[in-house]
């Protein structure tokens, strides 16, 4: 048995509900329970908002999947994607002191997951949405978003995109060329392709090509998707044809979220000078750090612990969710997410910056109350903020 | 500010999410969630029964509401519900050892609710619905026990059922009266009431009159809703009809889950010799434990925590979740309710049973393990058990 599956069947569970208040006797009873409990009730009762001073919603959060889209595992089911989901709660624990709460749900039908995660919303102070597979994805975060009143967060769109942008602002610190003039090349146009697309597009990278299995998203062709169509509307100014490798000549920067070894060493050093190489398929990257870097690869990330630069989204998401509910903002916008990418990326100083180096450490204390506080600042000044 | 207002507003929720494994480092990390996790992943995608031993849904329960007939302070929403559910949820865990975990839906819908509990259902090792209105609840709780394969169990009918039916058992005991020949009254025939009835009679009571607000529940009655017409069946052998006043005269037992002052004391002294009075309206009683001694009441309990007796639902679900859990019954059947019944009442011995005695105190630490293990063995005995 591995280390893993060991830890698994020996805790039976990654979590554990606990009580916060001594039920001891007869008076603690009366008091967090019947009659006393009345008393609170009726205060929601009156003004709804109170649900978040005198619950816990206010620092609780949904993990929510439909067990479609489970790390690469694919649709494995809503029972099988609990220890993931169980797994990213003791992250929001550990690193954003957020009660996350795991919930996977026995429908893949849009319709119904929009409704049921709808229905669910008044118990909590957010929802993120958790390994829903694409194009699917989309549909439910946007519909959610529309209709609760609390952020709705696809963190395998956001989060990744929010941690890509920090490592990219700080790669183009150590290249020094201008966001505007970059050449940008995604492969893997699912669900954190197409996010992290729009977070440079809105970072002010203008010349980004989204690559998949079936070419290169281009506009007018008929063949796309409608979620790819869309993306094809906002990318690929210069209508490049052809495949990963006609993209990726002469581009500044690759980043993958698609599959392991389909970048070749000539495919690196088809690009231009000093090459920044964000391979993060996983467990296998698109092209090995060691390949890369022998093929003049200069930054080089990927999605693992045991290369430098990871791009984990831990560095992301209990810091946005921290911040947002800080100040109860409606949703988590775009700025916020710039702003979170920012203060990821601020947190590596000049005087530490190396082609080694472009991220913090996923334990580096301060990630979670800097992202939280940026995150935060910026729902004041956006007006999602509503304490 | 009261102290149980004083309490809500310092705690600001009364449970908390808490990790069971801790990530420190990037090896806590691969072995907690990726890459180690895609291994209890693709053990439960195998056999979804895994999903018992390598998640906490094995000790996990839904709390579950639409915010209906919270307390006694009937449709007050989702969200004001809360504190409720908050604290059942801490009783979950005190006295059952179970992660509880409170969901407030925002629908009254029954074919809604249906649905969203089901789809939840995957996440869970048992379902607790708390609060939902009758008659709605009776066809919530029916068509979720059909299609789900963990239990359902709505404590407001069952678990109150339940501790009734101890009390009972422990009352007969000092009045010597066999359950068969006993005339009982219950004054309310909502979700507790009917409860309580179907109860009774399968513990052997023959006679039982179901009282409301229109009158007595009679068959042939066909001023009565569907769900009153099954009760009516069942019950009022006699054919008794008229008042509240009319049915007790004569009765061995009143049971009160209805409301305050509607009881006198010539009604209690219109009942047979040595009658047994439970009124468990809250917080004020059908009738005075003072006034019904005084009219001559040889047993008294109450749903309140300052008199004797106390009939407190506390004494059952967390023991009954818990046999349930411990041997992952498919479901809470009604002799496993039984059998909790029984222990409850077996926890007073005959050297301690007196009028003022008939029920264990709410904590006493004896009852969740002493219920845990006959509800264990009945679900063995009747082959709800799973493991």
């Amino acid at each position: 048995m591995t280390d893993a599956m060991r830890l698994h069947t020996q805790l039976r569970g990654k979590i554990e509900m606990t009580a916060r208040v001594p039920v001891k006797n007869s008076r603690d009873m009366a008091l967090a329970y019947t009659p006393g409990v009345a008393e609170p009730c009726l205060e929601i009762q009156q003004d709804y908002t109170k649900s978040f001073e005198l619950t816990r919603r206010w620092n609780t959060v949904a993990v929510i999947t439909d067990g479609t889209a489970v790390l690469g595992l694919g649709d494995i089911g809503p029972e099988a994607g609990m220890p993931v989901m169980e797994g990213k709660c003791v992250l929001f624990k550990e690193f954003g002191g957020i009660d996350a709460i795991p919930l996977c749900l026995r429908t893949k039908d849009v319709d119904e997951l929009v409704r049921t995660i709808y229905l669910l919303s008044g118990s909590f102070g957010g929802i993120n949405l958790e390994d829903i597979s694409a194009p699917r994805c989309f549909e439910v975060e946007r519909r959610l978003k529309e209709i609760c009143d609390i952020p709705v967060f696809h963190d395998d769109q956001h989060g990744t995109a929010v941690v890509v942008g920090a490592a990219l602002l700080n790669a183009v610190r150590l290249t020094g060329r201008p966001m505007d003039t970059l050449r940008v090349v995604i492969s893997g146009a699912g669900s954190a392709g197409c996010a992290i697309a729009r977070h440079l597009l809105r970072m002010g990278v203008r010349d980004i090509i989204l690559s998949d299995k079936c070419g290169l998203l281009c506009m007018g062709d008929d063949t796309l998707s409608p979620a790819h169509r869309d993306m094809a509307a906002i990318t690929n100014p210069r209508h490049v044809t052809g495949t990963l490798a006609d993209a990726m000549a002469g581009a500044d920067v690759f980043i993958g979220v698609s599959a392991g070894n389909i970048v070749s060493k000539d495919m690196v050093r088809s690009m231009a000078e000093r090459p920044i190489v964000f391979a993060m398929a996983n467990p296998v990257p698109e092209i090995a750090p060691d390949d890369a870097r022998a093929a003049g690869a200069y930054v080089i990330g990927t999605g693992r612990s045991d290369f430098p630069n990871q791009i984990n989204n831990v560095l992301a998401f209990p810091g946005i969710f921290r911040g947002a509910l800080d100040v109860r903002a409606a949703q988590i916008n775009d700025d916020m997410q710039l702003a979170a990418s920012r203060a990821i990326a601020a947190l590596v100083a000049d005087n530490e910056l190396t082609p080694e180096y472009i991220l913090p450490k996923a334990f580096d204390p301060r990630i979670g109350p800097a992202v939280a506080a940026a995150v935060a600042e910026e729902a004041r000044r956006t007006g999602e903020a509503r304490i």
